[in-house]
């Protein structure tokens, strides 16, 4: 998988964890199979062939793309090198479909994935609904074991394009002068907690995943770092909040910001989150609703680490380290971990202490986008449920604010 | 009307010349009118909405883009000054489908019309649609007299843009590594004729629209040139004699090249012309068919004005003036003028001596484009039928190659 | 030669006309070398070894490379093909300081040329001083025949550059906030003329160059053109006169501009010619002598070719075709044609009907740089005395402002 | 003090450590800033004022506006605040000079440093002369307690500034197609010893700066981290063992990259470290000494931290955190730290736990570099003197090359 400059749905090894459930109980795969299959296509109804042909810039991609992209994992990972006699649905797809995956063969330039007009959106459901029934077919004649884990894997890879998909067509219906809505959904409850910090103690702590369950490798291995104490917010920063730091003049005051970030402030003529503006009175934004008043209780949405950096500068405070971030969601007390916005870290995407890849095309570039990337940590009203956990990494540039990132502080 | 850098459909003055006819026979424009409509929704017949939405380079417009903007034209020159409350189909249309008229208001980026998944392809059919009632409403209300010389225009425009669909189509499809093809149709004929010399003795001409009948304001004022003797190929180059110029090392050659054109082909890698493709038994080229073998008795297509001018010196010819062609066109002895390809002029686009743009929003950009293009005559493969004529003046940087353009030389 | 996108100083052919009296009088000639020769040296004499390094866009070539590649033409032309046992200053010179004579090797990349701190200023002068004495060396020992059109080519060559050492180091010096002044001198003298529009019947009249002096083979052939009767004005454009425009909101009325014009204004936020500040007190501009006030009774110089077009029909007027221009300014009664600025035509530079360029190197890119480029006629008060003449051509992009550019109106 | 992306010279606190010796014997401060300011003159004795002029690149920058800046440190941070009476060496240097300190005001843009044909060379030696003249008198006159700090302060910045001129001299000369040499000095000692792994035993560990030696800020606050057992290079890697993996098809393997890293490579063309260049009869690389053959026995050198990760994987290890770095540096075993090449790291430049940027002008930009760049550790042949030391952290981009930077491995 990859989203804007790239991110990976790695396994974490051979035998992702939670699979001995899966090998025991092939029925709960296929209907989890089916639900999450099925999901992707219900977050589609909404659109037209239109909405999902376009690709509004470099970093986004069609949701056409999504559609068949995610099938071709299951095409390239299950179908070909285990079941039998399979006909792949076309062998074109297998270029057009590829993201990255350089073991697997060529791939279409990301860019230009938005001028394949050819297959059209009812094609490309054909193709799911080939590749369903043949994956059906595998779990049906093939032992569990042969393809467990990657069926959770290829299930969890959909679930980051599941995301994927709203982030896109966001920025995609609000490049339209008419600013039309997605659907009446996906919109931000408030934040109806009130503010706090919660101390946390210095000491050597663990983090990382090391139990059974699924995660990805760039989660592993579990390892111990030390901490200093800190604070944490039990809350996300609101949008209240955020329009006091605009109203303070944050956006024109260069001590607040990293020099690359006021650099872009400035070149690119940021005055507020993106898909805010300035109306008669007041703040708005747009939404996957469409076009709506900013609500001062709301997360904070589509902040770059920039402006999460400068706004946490500009309140006397700091963004959390992903160590810190960990800890603290584990030992409890923080409100809106997972389904208000991602938010962002003090921390650079790189390799815990000791990671290994694992082999083979599947995990191929499972470190690869590990440069020039900031940690978030947490979830969004867009991650599907029960994707996230607290040793999740999510990462993107510090300046992509398409994605549904927020700011929690620490200090 | 606009293409690539914007050509303008312009009217020559407040009447445009035919209007005569057009004042005794309603039923024949109304007739004309529908014709022209129907032909435009016949050539986007055999596209999807996925086809109708993409933009391949800022040059390209979608092809829902022409068919909307194209109504734009009647709603916004016709219906709405003249057709006493008539309510505009969608008040956002203004912005979203005006292509340059600064005059009539403000208008959608030209290089983000490819973003605009909203309206849908059948709700820009339903426009087409609600427009060409309220259109048949006007003429049956109004006098002749008051829309004759601009249903006539909006009839021309849309004909261009019945053109454009066609050129920005291939461009669209030739992007998919499918090669899908559009229709099988609109393929060129054969150059049957042998190659040959007409003279034509120097002398004082006139050149330029003089007439009654239709024209664009770019074709007048009628003036005298002098040309001193030349003589012009009574055909087109062919596919076949381009193919050895590049075996001759043509794309290899600075000294047969402008220094601006050597820079292209040296920066765009150029070896052959757009579309073309060497394969194991020769060069392909992608075709509104799809794509097929380089015929070698077709006229060569798609060269920059760049491109014809080295083959003309690489000949021991040169491309001729616009004046020369025009001259020789209406002497006769001159074969496929206006069915294979355009032809590029030594030409530079500028206005002709006394040239006045008309008053008004219809006519506010007539000459804005006489700036860095060149000329070309005569009509293509794709040129709607009845559209060209001996003075028409067709335009496009020397360096486009997306136009149906080709080589006539001359000596 | 090169300048901007290249300007070519070429020979009309074996013998420059003028060549009658040069081989009857080799004094005179080596007269002239010394005198063009040391005239350029003279020019460079108030800069700094950093002043003559520097490439401050580019279009501009540093002062030293003007100084090494008008050596260099003689070195190539002259001592190297017709000087028996010369020994080049150095070997590697024949790359660093050749403009684009594609036949003569390869050349150093034109936007690098600032990148040469080696060979310094001192050893350009040496090297100057060497190929110097060996052309004298050349000229004493061989016949005139041999040398004499060659030498004056190679003198109105460097002559060009003379004119381009200006406008260049004007453009580098502009760029220091010190705005630092080349010298006390090349300061425009005030236009003393009142205005008037002088008519011109319409006819057949012959233009380009066909007498025995030097001149450039884009001069010839002398050719027959037919012109309307027009007036043309008796001066240039005033500086008084351009604040008018500007004050009247002349770089914010899209109605006034070529579309291609208006876009540059917009990218690049023109408000007014380069150069040009707007103080508490009213419009400055850099001069060769520093930041001085706009003098209202000067030319206005420094406009692109869309800034003159706009400014003319803004005036109700418009510029002139070249064959206008030259007619016209030797009908006489026109004032300033040659020690003001040059004046834009409306016309683009293309090939004379006839256009040979000449055999041979020296001659190889005659007619290169005839796309995208607009003439323009007359003389500049950087123009070396006597280089200048009614059917000279100078050729820029319409968009290029730096040289020293001006306007007369037509109508 | 900014270099490439911007590095800064930064303080630690208001008094920097190692301050109390100075405040007992002022003449020895004086004696080091006249060894200090006196080396970076040495430095550019080789160069012409042309070599002083240029600006190869964006990230590069004059030596002469090294040698002024360095100057303007002085001037702004001591002279002005502090010399009663002084009057500046001329008013327009604050902004001409100024890198990027805000607080400070106006400053000239990065990527025009090099238009900056005035001031002369001789007259930012002048402007040395003065300032170097005013701060005896200043320290002269004044209590040690008042400048002894920022002197040292200076000092240190003046020291990063004479590598910086190096690398960027380096630059600018091997641009040159004449490859011209800096010196017959700064060539690289071969690495004499052989290869092995030291280990270090996991445990906490403190890293950072907490005695009382000069620092900068960015090297505080001394803090404890968690190390994992891990081995570490005895010596860097050799040039030859670099050139083995190129022959193994290193640049052309993407699974030995990160996704950026080969995007660069193929965006670029690498095909080896910056400077190298495949001769008929090997490896070749341009070095201050001129071109030379590659030495197989000499640390490899100018490889961007993509490339030293690629190696690394390629060689079955991986880069050391700067935390391994550190500690692995002060428990000994470890040859080549300081005077080779910096040591790329796997570590983001980021703030320590509990970093805060000192307060006012002279602090004010502490931690603004810290995103999207990339730690370096040691220090290399252009180094000065006892500048580095373990704590020390270098950083630039992921992607830059033309620092003196290598590769030590760990695993």
């Amino acid at each position: 998988m990859d989203h804007g400059q790239g991110r990976h749905a790695a396994v974490s090894g051979p035998v992702p964890a939670g699979a001995a459930t899966l090998y025991e109980c092939a029925t709960q795969v296929l209907r989890r199979f089916r639900e999450v299959r099925a999901y992707t296509e219900a977050l589609v109804a909404p659109l037209s062939p239109e909405d999902c042909q376009v690709q509004s810039m470099p970093d986004v991609s069609p949701a056409k793309w999504h559609l068949a992209h995610t099938t071709w994992f299951f095409e390239t990972f299950l179908l070909q090198p285990l079941l039998p006699n399979y006909r792949p649905f076309d062998p074109a797809y297998a270029v057009l479909f590829n993201s990255y995956y350089v073991g697997v063969g060529e791939r279409h330039p990301r860019a230009h994935r938005g001028l394949l007009t050819r297959p059209r959106l009812n094609e490309v459901m054909d193709y799911r609904a080939y590749v369903n029934r043949a994956m059906e077919h595998l779990m049906e004649q093939l032992a569990p074991s042969a393809w467990g884990p990657l069926v959770e894997l290829g299930c969890q890879h959909e679930q980051q394009h599941q995301e994927l998909i709203l982030m896109d067509i966001k920025h995609v219906l609000s490049s339209n002068p008419l600013q039309p809505a997605y659907a009446d959904t996906f919109e931000l409850q408030p934040l109806g907690e009130a503010f706090g910090w919660r101390e946390q103690p210095g000491g050597l702590y663990e983090i990382g995943h090391g139990g059974a369950g699924f995660h990805f490798d760039n989660e592993t291995p579990r390892h111990r770092v030390w901490l200093e104490p800190f604070e944490m917010a039990t809350r996300l920063v609101k949008a209240g909040e955020y329009t006091a730091f605009i109203a303070d003049g944050g956006y024109h005051r260069p001590e607040l910001w990293l020099s690359e970030g006021w650099d872009l402030v400035q070149r690119e003529g940021w005055t507020a989150p993106l898909y805010w503006q300035e109306e008669a009175d007041g703040w708005s934004r747009f939404t996957l609703c469409g076009r709506r008043p900013v609500d001062p209780d709301q997360a904070v949405l589509h902040v770059s680490q920039f402006e999460a950096d400068a706004y946490a500068r500009w309140a006397g405070a700091r963004l959390p380290t992903e160590a810190e971030w960990e800890v603290a969601s584990v030992h409890g007390g923080l409100h809106g971990l997972y389904n208000h916005a991602w938010q962002w870290t003090a921390s650079a995407y790189l390799g815990y202490p000791g990671f290994m890849p694992p082999e083979g095309a599947v995990g191929e570039y499972n470190g690869k986008f590990m440069s020039n990337q900031m940690v978030l940590r947490g979830g969004s009203l867009a991650t599907p449920d029960g994707h996230a956990r607290a040793t999740y990494r999510n990462f993107f540039p510090a300046s992509a604010r398409w994605a549904f990132s927020g700011i929690r502080l620490a200090r």
